[in-house]
């Protein structure tokens, strides 16, 4: 047996998330099931992050322990035969034995995109919030500055969530103005950290929307975060705007 | 009665094509239902250009007659409340009352987008024919610089077309090297001209790659044209990657 080590890109569009469910269909249980066709057993596949229904990514990370001794590359090909197009191997990479994709992650950059425009694009619908809200960027970068650091961000965790330990540091969160389709423009959400409870982007980009459109201050964010209180922090945002970006080892 | 030219644009995965058909869902058919909301009568919108299925619109123009007497902002929210999000109405405007979608176009603008790389995208599927031969850009260049001109474009025409008269003039048709998603190379593909037979962006396309991959000479394009000749063509490039970019009027 030796351990692997996957990256992929899909649009979450079509599925329940990356995590295997009772009912629906799953990026994990279709990439266990495409290795399952080539090792001729079963296979568990351990993701980095357990993406959300509709959420996306560029380079999620996946482990998983085969028996068969194919080249890399041969997986890449065989694996991307049998995936649906919108679920694509960019990597498969040798690693030793006691590497683990979710225990291992270091450090995860997640993109949010925000369409703020007055009118959406078919082009954007599956890939963006559309926002129509006047925006005051400056409040929102003033907002995401009280989210770096060392924090508790049990305000900004989904909930139902079973985390306990819910300190996490954001290394680095940052919006800029991109150039969507049809010449319209995309509000890009950039959130680095060591690591991010289940929802925090999606809580974190609603509130600093909130915040941008007006109703709440720019220092209510940090206040907030201090109550550690889920029922006192912003909606969540939509999930067809999250991308999976990158995720880092040691 | 007053006449309306309306912009939209499509992202054509899900349809049919512009056209109302027998069977299936078509973004004329769509378009007409949502006006027909907003006139209480059943009215006749007449398309710029013929999309086919899976062919996508940044600026399709449609032309139609009506009744009711609303500001042409309201039109805009009143139609893209009512149709789906992969359909989106950008602008609507009086014209005059001989105002004709497609006899008054004078030119038009198609992009083909191209997705070159060793492993496909999930983003760029819907919207990008995946290529992994090695491609000469340099011939591809040469071969499309043979289109440009007064042709006839018979040989280029999809086959089963009605259209007598095949002569079209190409003012400009080129390819460029733009970024695609996850740093893959997109090859855009754009063509101008005064008409397009059915299928002839799709079948240039198809021959230039052809070309590209060392199949042809860079001169057998010419002589494609020249033989007017359906059966001396290349193929037909897959229809997603196609947009109707931009329809001028006088």
């Amino acid at each position: 047996m030796r351990t692997l080590k996957i990256t992929l890109a899909y649009d979450g569009t079509n599925y329940v998330g990356w995590q295997r469910q009772a009912e629906g269909t799953s990026i994990q249980g279709l990439l266990e099931e495409a290795i399952a066709r080539i090792e001729g057993h079963e296979v568990t596949v351990i993701g980095a992050g357990r993406t959300d229904a509709g959420v996306h990514a560029l380079a999620q990370v996946a482990s998983v322990r085969v028996s068969s001794t194919h080249e890399c590359e041969v997986y890449v090909r065989a694996l991307n035969a049998t995936l649906p197009a919108d679920i694509r191997v960019r990597q498969v990479e040798p690693e030793p034995d006691d590497f683990h994709a979710r225990y291992g992650a270091r450090r995860k950059t997640y993109h949010y995109r925000v369409l703020h425009a007055p009118v959406g694009s078919p082009f954007e619908s599956r890939y963006a919030w559309h926002v129509t809200w006047p925006l005051d960027l400056d409040a929102m970068r003033a907002a995401l500055a009280q989210c770096v650091g060392q924090h508790d961000f049990a305000a900004f965790q989904g909930s139902g969530s079973d985390v306990r330990e819910t300190v996490r540091t954001i290394e680095e969160a940052t919006v800029s103005v991109a150039a969507g389709s049809l010449g319209a423009e995309i509000l890009l959400f950039s959130l680095t950290g060591d690591g991010f409870l289940r929802h925090m982007v999606r809580n974190i980009v609603g509130t600093v929307i909130d915040i941008g459109r007006g109703r709440w201050g720019t220092e209510e964010l940090g206040r907030m975060l201090a109550s550690r209180d889920r029922t006192q922090a912003g909606p969540t945002a939509p999930p067809q705007g999250l991308f999976l970006v990158c995720v880092g080892y040691q």
